[in-house]
């Protein structure tokens, strides 16, 4: 049976880059109800100064929230910790998945981690071999691998020296961001075409944003490539305040109905997704980016 | 060299689904930039009544604007027309091709023309044999192929006859839409794979909506079937009056963005087709649908 695993990154990436700051139960309900509709990999939220990021202040709340409920215990969530302080967070809440994240470009990593790439990795390597000790898995991001909106062109060597650096750290996955939404189908199949030469690809996953249209399609090509995860954003919440003109994430929904048609299964119930959207949507003042998160599934036969 | 066949809407079914009404001057200017471009496949107008679609009133006064013009005269431009009086003012401007449009469901043929499927037919076989006279070429337009706002699922049956019907008409080609922007990419891949058994795929058009953030996906899989003609919108303009929840047709910059990185060549200069999606949002109060139109090409080094 082929199948793909979504990872939902809506309650993070997507949250964090909204105007809109959710109350931490409002966050917690909106996890339930993912895992609900059948999503088992979670970005729960992130231990960031909330001076920053203030949509991210109730990361702590939330999982005090979700910590006594099953369904929330037995799915794969992560949280966002960018340094030893946030890693002692974690520890803290006893969460299962740390998410690591560096830019592949000197000008990203200084504008949104206001440190070099290699300080960032530095910093991981100061609390990542306890993570591992303590069987907390971890997870890189890479951010503009595809395109950066300060150097332009990225250097595919380069993000695939930065894969491996994260491997070296421990990571079992790296997620690997367009985001600023420019990859385009052809850069996407050369990438992991040569890519899997050096990586085994079920060890990496795709994070497309959809700032030019080009994340769906991006999906797929990366798919008839090898990749196995996805990263997506219920309604396509999301984007990126330190990329210029970057836009949502990849929605979830979108993601979901372009596989399952192909008969790659996401173990995730549409209808029940479409009814967190059509909540979620209720959530801010303005409609989400999901095209057919707003549209919903063809009306039967008279429901018009 | 791989190719595809892009056919610019924007002029007719996108316009026409605009609430603002374009001047003919800004129409011709329209059509002239996209042949500028390199778009040489061009719906410019339709001959209907301008009580029920103000949008195309001007067309008779857009082809006087534009018959001197030697590009235009060069390039393969069509007029939509639904009945034997817009089929006199073909001939009396000239037209090289003419669009003749049906729907594949009773009722979205009713609500529509009008009139049934069969009666829709009638109309075209009134005048059909004297185009073929004339050497005036027959495109064939099916409405909503891949689904239904009123009926639901369309069967592919039907569909496929009245592809057939078309030919016999003596249409050169037949474009597919999915009016309501509800097909997957599952269902066009069977779609296609099946219609191939009985029709050589060249003599074919996809037409997609985008209605559920499918339709760039759908055109990269009808190619993978064989599919060699688009219809596309610049900046996405557009969607069916007739057909609730239909969003805008596939976006012309996002189509050729991902064929020409895909090695597949579209014959279309994409910087000039951005500065036409930028004049054409100074003329509507919303942004365009197209999300590559509106955020551009990915800046320069040091540009930002």
């Amino acid at each position: 049976m082929k199948s793909v695993q979504i990872v939902e990154v809506g309650a993070r990436d997507g949250l964090q880059n909204e105007k809109e700051v959710l109350s931490p139960q409002a966050i917690a309900d909106f996890i339930l109800r993912l895992i609900e509709a059948g999503i088992d990999r979670i970005e729960a939220g992130a231990f960031v100064s909330s001076k920053w990021v203030p949509q991210m202040a109730g990361t702590e709340e939330v999982l005090r929230l979700l910590r006594d409920k099953k369904m929330f215990k037995k799915s794969s969530y992560s949280v966002l910790v960018p340094n030893e302080k946030g890693f002692q967070l974690a520890i803290d809440h006893s969460v299962p998945e740390i998410a690591l994240f560096a830019g592949c470009t000197e000008s990203f990593s200084q504008k949104n981690l206001n440190c070099s790439i290699e300080q960032s990795f530095e910093r991981f390597r100061s609390f990542a071999p306890l993570a591992k000790k303590r069987r907390i898995k971890i997870r890189g991001y890479l951010s503009v691998c595809f395109g950066c909106p300060f150097e332009g062109e990225v250097s595919e060597k380069r993000v695939f020296s930065l894969i491996q650096k994260f491997f070296e750290l421990g990571a079992y996955e790296v997620s690997l961001g367009d985001t600023v939404g420019v990859a385009s189908a052809g850069q996407v199949r050369s990438f992991f075409h040569k890519l899997k030469k050096q990586v085994a690809l079920k060890k990496v996953a795709g994070h497309f944003h959809d700032t030019r249209g080009q994340a769906l399609v991006n999906c797929l090509v990366a798919y008839e490539e090898g990749v196995r995860v996805f990263d997506t954003s219920l309604g396509g919440l999301g984007g990126c305040p330190y990329a210029p003109g970057a836009k949502g994430n990849v929605a979830t929904e979108e993601v979901v109905y372009m596989f399952e048609s192909l008969g790659i299964r996401t173990g995730i119930d549409m209808p029940k997704l479409l009814e967190i959207t059509k909540w979620m949507g209720t959530q801010r003042a303005r409609p989400l980016p999901s095209r057919l998160g707003v549209a919903g599934l063809l009306a039967p036969r008279g429901a018009i």
